[in-house]
């Protein structure tokens, strides 16, 4: 069986920046690629990644692959079931066999939580988004509504205030679950009506993108855009399985340098607990984790 | 006199990736860019930048800059001199004049070091290298020199044996001040050979590129490439104006979230403590120094 220098599980912005670097160090270097390209294949447009003005989603994953495999770093798209350690390497199961690696670079992301109504599917990405961050500079002066009890949706509908002409804040308790300065705001923000005891029951438009939601009181709201902002799942498993801390939302707890609490075993992206979860925030704890391995291997296995 | 949001200093990819983020959120957003697209605009090819297969220094560090103009921030040719809190703002000093703003995002960056030899500056980018990590990988099957007696250059030796077949090191002294793992590694590298007090008098080609050396001790090195590895100047006067505490090489100690210890004011890039000078990692740094400006002003300032 080969044995890999890093092998990088997760083919989003932070997988391919890590197995780009680790390759680009002469580093025998795999990366596993269940969905090639991430989650960021999901997003219509993306304008915030510096030093690409604009392009597709699908695009920005496809070009952060490639980058990854022009520098040398091996293809796979077999999903990692099984972590774990053997001796000072690590084994990684997957459906086209077992695979030994020095180090692991973990950037298996999250999922975005679904509300599961008639019409989310349908309109993903025309005027549904999972990302106010991403995507709120695109409902300038639109209508739109934050569906989310949480304090993400309290920073979420803060954010959309800045661009957008109306934001609804959908609430499906009667109190919302968010820090009192980020709730404070939006309560005082003239722009801001907070619906409590409110649930969307389906999403509708007229097929090119969303003009209105049924709520389920019956009532429909016009509006342009619906932001989830009911949280994520962070994919863990393996990070579990290998030891690694997680936070108390099940992230992997990482320093600045992408290491985690298990040697030679690095976190980049949105399985971290980095504060923003942004493709350019991925993408160097990606390459922090690729810098740390090459030394971890530097130092523990030496020069081949 | 306006009173900015974010007035950013520096204007490479640090600079401007706060710059671009800024202005998406709104911000009332001006970057100070004396030297627009900053020190990778020296850089002849980059190609490991995250998403960006390859692209030459000088088109980066446009794209850069133009990324955050066409996000709506404002862009100032002036150097800016002095920086001072006056009440709750940062006032900046310039030949233009000066300028109030909330919040600084400092990305002043580093200046390379440079040997002041004859033909240094004809062929930099010509085998004249300041960064092995960023040219390695072009020196595939050569033979490079590295000048300095540093860890740096220490580390840089180590990293050119992945690519290079011969690794000069001209240490000026004659002991090397390396961490000893590093040192030893170059020590044991058969592709490796220090030289120790030595110093080149004249770096010499055929107009196109690199091909010899002139040591002070009159002898001829044949070579492909010569990697200043003899140290970074922080352009730090900024950060010791405004009270920004300074790591022991003089650069700006910041967190994983870009922040310092003066409230308001972030550091991203070169001139951070990072353990990486990467564009990379100075583009997330920018990013995250924008989204804590953001928050501070939220809180600080309210919303307008």
């Amino acid at each position: 069986m080969e044995t890999y220098d890093i092998a990088v599980i997760g083919g989003g912005c932070a997988g391919a920046s890590a197995a780009m670097y680790g390759a680009r160090f002469n580093l025998k270097t795999i990366m596993f690629a269940e969905q090639p390209g991430g989650l960021i294949t999901t997003t219509h447009l993306v304008e915030n990644y510096p030093g690409i003005k604009s392009i597709s989603g699908p695009d920005m994953g496809m070009v952060f692959v490639e980058h990854a495999q022009v520098s040398g770093a091996e293809l796979n798209f077999s999903r990692v079931n099984q972590l774990s350690k053997e001796g000072d390497l690590f084994k990684l199961g997957t459906g086209s066999g077992d695979f030994m690696a020095k180090t692991v670079v973990l950037a298996t992301g999250t999922k975005h939580k679904h509300l599961g109504v008639p019409g989310e599917e349908e309109y993903a990405n025309k005027g549904v988004s999972y990302c106010a961050l991403c995507d709120a500079a695109f409902f300038k002066e639109k209508t739109v509504a934050i569906v989310g009890g949480g304090d993400s949706a309290a920073i979420e509908a803060n954010i959309m205030t800045q661009h957008a002409a109306k934001v609804y804040v959908l609430v499906r308790k009667d109190f919302m679950r968010a820090e009192p300065v980020n709730l404070v705001r939006i309560e005082k923000d003239p722009k801001v009506e907070i619906l409590y005891e409110t649930e969307i029951a389906e999403i509708n438009g007229d097929g090119e993108k969303v003009t209105y939601v049924i709520l389920k009181s019956g009532d429909k709201l016009e509006l342009d855009g619906v932001f989830m902002a009911i949280g994520h799942d962070p994919q863990n498993d393996l990070a579990k399985q290998i030891g690694a801390e997680l936070d108390g939302r099940g992230f992997v707890i990482v320093n600045r340098e992408a290491e985690t609490n298990v040697p030679g075993f690095y976190a980049a992206g949105d399985i971290t607990d980095a504060q923003f979860k942004q493709a350019i925030i991925g993408a160097a704890e990606g390459v922090y984790g690729s810098v740390k391995a090459y030394e971890y291997i530097q130092e523990k296995f030496g020069k081949e």
